[in-house]
């Protein structure tokens, strides 16, 4: 986003980051040790796991994750490895267990909660105890009816970790929303890029001249400047009302919203891999997942009012295909940017004014990334 | 395979292997070097190789190998690079040779003993000497119709080697026997996952339930327990006579068959590639050949009597379709066991009396590939 | 190509190159460094730039290149890295600028000299001078029409580097040809094996039956025997006229030639990735461009006299079928050395009097590989 103040936020001298970021595996290693696998993650919406059993899987990197509703109604991930052999026990992306989870190699078969109970012929093992061998347990944690996950063996505590969060978007009821369409993009850029380009509207008056005609680039404000959380809103035109093929409302804005916030749209980045957009009447959001180096996943779902998902009367696709085209757009910019940036003779440059959210980001980043060491 | 005494040698604390042997490059450039091209390899039938000249090529890893029957009728190997420039001489699997060798670069010509009989223009060169530049030889051995090779320029003697073999398997006949059908297979697994997959047949009720209705799987005992050979036999079940769609016999078994063998299936892994089973009528084996740390490729064969694959009246197709489904059953989990292996919350855990030769396979493998050491 | 007096040049016991030249990635990247980045290497024909604005986009590696004709009618060439954020500025291969260059990111626009002229909100930014970032020059020579380029921060002074080849070629007019047909190739081998086929014809007996019955492979002479430029000329055999599909001349022959040079192709390599076929009545180039240690990228064009490729009575399309069918064994056998050389067995092997010009290509290489060290 660009905002009418950033250059007060703007540290001196920012620039950005060094190419061997964007093209060193060894990097990315460490960033899967030091980001992704040691802070929570976004792993989509808890009404998705409606019935206890329902699961879905969630994979970054080398690491795989059963995430299901228990018997009780809660929310519990596991490890996606059997604790016998290390097969992956689960292949599909959902499913439904009914009371027990089985791998389907040699049947060593888990409760819901992850406890072993049969191992067939493993009594016999000389001091082989069941309670030792429970699926390995993933911390998960509610928000806003977003999920989030943590592989970390030391998380964080959540509640402290996403406290300036909380509250803060009350007014737009996400927990209500339920998700309208979701689509898959692969991008062959490096993750940063992706998050880099959501971090700044400098680039939209050239790269989307649709989008710069409903929120003026230069109209907007940032209200959460540094750390783990960043973003701010953008003003909508005066004709326009949200970000839409039309420009209007595809259907009633959600029903507490201030005055103010009926006439903008708040772009915000969850570090490490959320991106989460709110309009006057849906939420966006975006995950992103690296896949090498040089290219990442990204996820993209538009939720909605459940009455009016369930109508047949709005133009919920005009927000839709409005931001799938605009997706397109940055993901293109992101991979050519990949492809200057891996060249020798690229070096960091100054950011601009417009561009402060981007040194913040860079800022926390590498400071996540150096944590351990 | 899974035995009713297999608890006695089940070493105390046995367990899985850790995740680095199933991921990390340097140790398949190990494997390669202490074990794949440094012992006795299954490279076929000898049947396949029936006139002089009479040629097929064997790849393994970087190196490759040309396997032919010469003007004495004897099997020879050299390896597939021309002693000019390098190039590889035959690039189709199999073929047939007039009298000669020549690279089809600059017509280097060998005979089919290796020896170099045409270099032109290089008489010119000072100090050159045909004899200097034959194709380099790689040692053959024959057993029970089946040719082995050995990429090692120390290779251990082979009759050495196979000696626990030697006779072991006459009541077969195996050296009459004749290839009814080949399947290759490509397994998105490392290759130990497939061989240790073989060894056991733990898994055998909940994978293959149609397997298990045939040989059950706590009918059986293992009679090879440690090093290189490793094996035993299956009862079957008493409606049942062999491994086949029907569970009866898909042809005539075999003529000198003893009572007891005629009630078993007998499997065998030969370190470090080959599977060998035998049943009443027919017998299959499987050849391995490492891809990556993470793929690998399987060749596997149905041998049959000649008369019964010369005649159409029996139904050995029944033998080639059940293990042709269970192959795929058997390379889907090991490919499943790949994808949770390379978590970095994989860890070894105790193997079941049902594995004991796994523990074995491992206990060998480890000890082969720090041999050099 | 094979010579009557080579053997006089071939240095006493030279030999193939090491196994690791071929398939060692760490060399590849000194050969970027020390070669292909610090090189001048071909990047086509003056006549593809013939307006104002006009530009091809020159790819080696990591590194891009915005070649352009700019407003005085001057090649120029540019870093094709926008001095922003790093994004690849042109992605096509050819394009037409009007007075400017555009990055598509954020609007940063560039003269076609490479001078920063327009960087919205970058005022703000404190010591920010716009004549600090001009998008990154790289040197341009033009030789017989023909345009290099020079990656090198460095580059030797192209005068000095081509003066030896100053005028050699003059009766050809290579500068007055225009380009008739241009094909791209993949290649799966090394780049060197490439250059290496291109400087003997001791493999055309074998390879190539057609085109040594055109010219015979012992009818030539070299007259370039060390250093960047190697090559000579081979005689057609009498009733030959060129290296066509016929062995006629597919057009009237070039007007300026000497009665010796109807008679003969010439054939140079031109450190590190060219290679020119100079024929009675054509030119042949082809530009060689690693893709990894065991591929590259070649492009052949055909070059013709104006008035030649405009008339439609010629048989021009005879000289592309020719060598098109033999480029393609050139890089089949070269493919196949690949495969053989990566053998542990591979050892290199004296080069005979006809490959005199692969120990000189040979040694050069090395001696530019380590240059900088």
């Amino acid at each position: 986003m660009t905002f009418k103040k950033t250059a007060e936020t703007l540290p001196k001298g920012a620039h950005t980051l060094e190419r061997d970021y964007y093209v060193n595996p060894d990097i990315l290693q460490k960033e899967y040790e030091n980001l992704f696998l040691n802070n929570w993650i976004c792993a989509g919406r808890s009404t998705e796991l409606n019935e206890s059993g329902q699961y879905k899987v969630i994979n970054m990197g080398t690491e795989s994750a059963i995430l299901l509703r228990d018997e009780e109604g809660n929310l519990k991930a596991h490890t996606n490895v059997c604790r016998h052999r290390g097969t992956r026990i689960c292949e599909k992306e959902t499913g439904q267990f009914s009371k027990s989870i089985q791998c389907g190699y040699h049947g060593w078969t888990y409760g819901l909660d992850g406890e072993l109970k049969g191992a067939p012929h493993m009594d016999a093992v000389e001091g082989f105890q069941k309670t030792d061998y429970p699926l390995l347990s993933i911390p998960v944690a509610e928000w806003e009816g977003f999920i989030f996950i943590n592989f970390s063996d030391n998380p964080q505590d959540f509640d402290t970790a996403f406290a300036p969060l909380f509250g803060r978007f009350k007014d737009w009821n996400i927990r209500d929303l339920v998700p309208m369409k979701t689509i898959n993009y692969e991008v062959a850029g490096n993750w940063k890029l992706v998050i880099q380009n959501y971090c700044e509207c400098y680039h939209c008056p050239i790269l989307h001249p649709d989008l710069a005609a409903i929120t003026p680039y230069l109209g907007g404000r940032n209200d959460l400047h540094e750390g783990p959380f960043l973003g701010g809103y953008m003003d909508f035109n005066e004709e326009k009302e949200s970000v839409t093929a039309s420009g209007h409302f595809c259907c009633p804005p959600l029903k507490d919203l201030k005055e103010d916030d009926l006439k903008r749209v708040y772009y915000y980045s969850i570090f490490p891999n959320m991106l989460l957009s709110l309009h006057p009447e849906y939420v966006m959001y975006h995950t992103v997942w690296p896949d090498g180096v040089d290219k990442c996943k990204v996820e993209c779902t538009w939720l909605f009012a459940k009455d009016v998902v369930e109508s047949e009367k709005h133009h919920t696709q005009d927000a839709v295909d409005f931001w799938d085209m605009t997706n397109k757009q940055d993901w293109h910019i992101s991979e050519l940017s990949q492809l200057g940036i891996q060249s020798k003779r690229y070096s960091p440059a100054p950011y601009s004014g417009q561009e402060s959210l981007l040194a913040a980001f860079d800022q926390y980043y590498l400071g996540q990334l150096d944590k351990n060491n």
